[in-house]
């Protein structure tokens, strides 16, 4: 290289030195007090919350929790860290996956749960700008008079900010996109506490760098972010969904491959091995067949929707699944997936007061029946419980090992399978996480997935936009 | 704010002496000379061509010209003019319109046209690697066969490097988005030679900064594209196309925005003014009636195709619009599109040898109508010729006054014209560039669109990407 490779990482302001003096912690948590009086918390229960994570990852709590009400007093709080050197933590509802929200160095979570409010619907413009704490439910359960919604369902009720700063997706992302393709701008709190108004509602612009997709994702680490305006859609005129049982995970995961290269607009295709189903029915008290199933579903005109279901019946019988049953009523989809959307704690149903662990990688759909067929024998050779779902039709699916912490040999065995997860997905041209984030477990695979090039310039883009690290540090990009 | 401003902005390489010095630019030209040998270019005629531009800009002609035929000689070539601090310009096909590949400062002009190769086409998981230099109807012809398309198109056959650099979209984005919604991932060379791989071929992703959308749209100003991984489509099963006139620019944007509302899934809507029917019956020999019209294309079954035009042809009925005539014959659509393609150099038939000037506006979609009224009536009190055209499902219009560069008070007028257009969008939530990018004309109107704060952030990343301002110097953040 021409440049010293230093040249391009090196930061004029020296990064604090975390973790952070006590005298510092105590500065900020005096100074925060005396400023947001019982918005300010220190007991440990309120901070080990906000240090919890549903994760095998151990709990590390901050050393306090505050509460703003509006993006102006999340820039005093930062500002305030920032003179300091005490890291920041933006906490949404603590649903995160990868250990995002805990305080590896102490500092300061910025609990968003008090600026819940929905600032203006533009029903004519299809968006909608909301504050970060608003839940996806709660923005659902505002729009639905109007005839709109919020497609994007990770499953957990998460927040919108939380949500956009893990890019998160889930069931509908084969239909309507992910969170990068849903937030049209965003309303940020930076490291030096300037407050940044990434884009307009213009539908499109080409007028500078990306902003919005830079902090969509970023977990926190570059910017906080406090306001989100995001594209809604009409309330489907007609709404078709069911469950297709398949004789293996090949032939469902061959189906669903099929239904996306022949373009049928499914609006959900959801995977749940046989595993899986075993724990869905224990937990949510139901008598599916314990066989892998596709849980589908079609948005649009009746004809549309009837049109698409019988087409997806087809191709299930061609791989020997079905009959596919499908229904338009709304209970019958709602309690169908309540299941799917259980099935997390489902999981949990089939080895009670184990850890689950999360896992998630994505493939291109060619390769999807492959990648799930051999995790399906790498869990039964290494002798784990671990059942699968998955947003199939992007190609992304979860296993779920259930975990005897205190059996350091399943530990470590549960680990090398996940290791040996992830170099499968990246060798078929994959991603080791499609959805969760990176957060703390996630770090070591990323120059695997990226490579030195790419860490470097991510590198560089931390430390210039965060020069003394105290944004959510240890998370990504670990500096 | 807590850290000194300046502390995020400061680099600690210095950037380059622009413009380069003689010597600099001879020492350059001599290396690349004995490593390209004829694929070096240094005749004037060559020059001025790559700083040639489709607007009203003065040409500025690099020193030199260089043809890479791959990723590594795009690196090699970078490296050489960073030690030495000489800019790079990335040239595609030329057809940008802010003055993008203009060499404000000289240097090297990099072009793409001997990176022509489709590296990998993944029909089953619908996408295409391409390398930076071919253009968008090479890659479609290449398709074909397979029943596949790529369907962004902005009018003029780019090269998809070029396209991906300005954040393109087009005709087919109010359907299928624009480049920032279909390219996955990219191959670049940065400022220090560094070759980045930003993404795999997974349909979607949460490992780490979205740099494949921080480099999409960033005119070459913080890494070259030379390679790059696009989502394809299905060729639809039938395609629908008609033209609707209308009474009056009102009446075909109203009749624009309850299509979008009602989710009718439209897969081109542009607006055409009366004055640019009059150009295009001039330049294409065509006999449309000279009033308002909208060109729409629909795209589905033949069922779906035949529904969704007879929807239409009763939304345009409410707004005294129609009739709507339309058919999916290959020949009459691919003549009408044509037309509308032609609209660019149609306008200039309206007033032969002037010069026309690109504007780019896109507002919300509840705003266009008031937006392009009042847009068409200060064309008449600036005495300009201006026709319009517009991707109006996405509330992106183009005016293209046609203006004597010769008569200073007509440019002046022109210009002005141009800030109040750029303001009035602004004013109702909108964005000064849709579509084309900011180049150097655009850049004064970077401040009033994203503020101070945002501008900042934009620089900080410029500064820590590109520390001697080596790429593309001038565009988009003039340093």
């Amino acid at each position: 290289m021409s440049l010293p490779a230093a040249a391009l990482h090196d930061s004029p302001v020296p990064a604090a030195a975390l973790p952070p003096s006590p005298a510092a912690i105590a500065a900020v948590t005096q100074a925060l007090a005396a400023r947001f009086g019982n918005r300010l918390v220190t007991s440990l229960a309120v901070r080990q919350q906000h240090g919890h994570t549903l994760t095998w990852i151990p709990n590390m709590p901050p050393d306090a929790v505050v509460y703003p009400q509006s993006t102006a007093e999340v820039s005093e709080i930062v500002k305030l860290c920032a003179e300091h050197g005490v890291p920041v933590i933006a906490f949404g509802t603590g649903t995160s996956l990868e250990g995002h929200v805990n305080a590896i160095y102490g500092g300061v979570s910025i609990d968003m749960s008090q600026m819940k409010r929905i600032v203006a619907v533009h029903g004519e413009d299809l968006d909608v700008v909301v504050e970060a704490g608003v839940t996806r439910k709660e923005l659902n359960e505002h729009l639905r008079d109007q005839g709109l919604m919020f497609p994007i369902d990770p499953g957990a009720d998460a927040s919108i900010g939380g949500m956009a700063a893990t890019r998160a997706s889930g069931t509908n992302a084969v239909r309507y996109g992910t969170m990068k393709d849903n937030v049209l701008a965003l309303t940020a709190v930076m490291a030096d506490g300037s407050v940044v108004k990434t884009s307009t509602r213009a539908r499109k612009s080409s007028a500078g760098y990306d902003l919005t997709r830079l902090l969509v994702g970023s977990e926190g680490t570059l910017g906080i972010i406090t306001e989100i305006t995001l594209k809604l859609h009409g309330i489907p005129e007609a709404v078709a969904a069911g469950v297709c049982p398949f004789p293996s995970v090949k032939a469902a995961c061959d189906a669903t491959i099929l239904t996306i290269q022949t373009g049928l607009p499914v609006a959900r295709i959801e995977l749940v091995d046989d595993v899986m189903i075993r724990g869905v029915n224990l937990h949510s008290k139901l008598g599916l067949p314990e066989t892998t199933m596709l849980f589908v579903e079609f948005h649009g005109t009746e004809a549309g929707v009837k049109e698409q279901s019988e087409r997806f019946g087809d191709i299930a019988a061609e791989f020997g699944g079905g009959p596919f049953e499908w229904a338009t009523k709304a209970e019958d989809r709602s309690k169908l997936w309540q299941a799917r959307h259980d099935a997390y704690w489902a999981a949990k149903a089939l080895r009670p007061g184990f850890e689950s662990v999360a896992t998630d990688v994505c493939v291109p759909i060619s390769r999807l029946a492959e990648c799930v067929e051999e995790t399906k024998k790498d869990i039964e050779a290494s002798g784990l419980i671990a059942p699968i779902a998955g947003h199939v039709g992007d190609g992304n699916f979860h296993t779920q090992p259930l975990v005897d912490l205190d059996d350091a040999g399943e530990v470590e065995r549960a680990q090398a399978f996940i290791d040996r997860l992830v170099k499968r997905a990246l060798a078929m041209g994959g991603t080791c996480t499609g959805e969760h984030g990176v957060g703390q477990k996630k770090i070591k695979y990323l120059e695997q997935e990226h490579g030195a090039e790419a860490l470097a310039v991510m590198r560089t883009l931390k430390r210039a936009l965060d020069p003394r690290n105290i944004l959510n540090p240890g998370k990504i990009i670990a500096l």
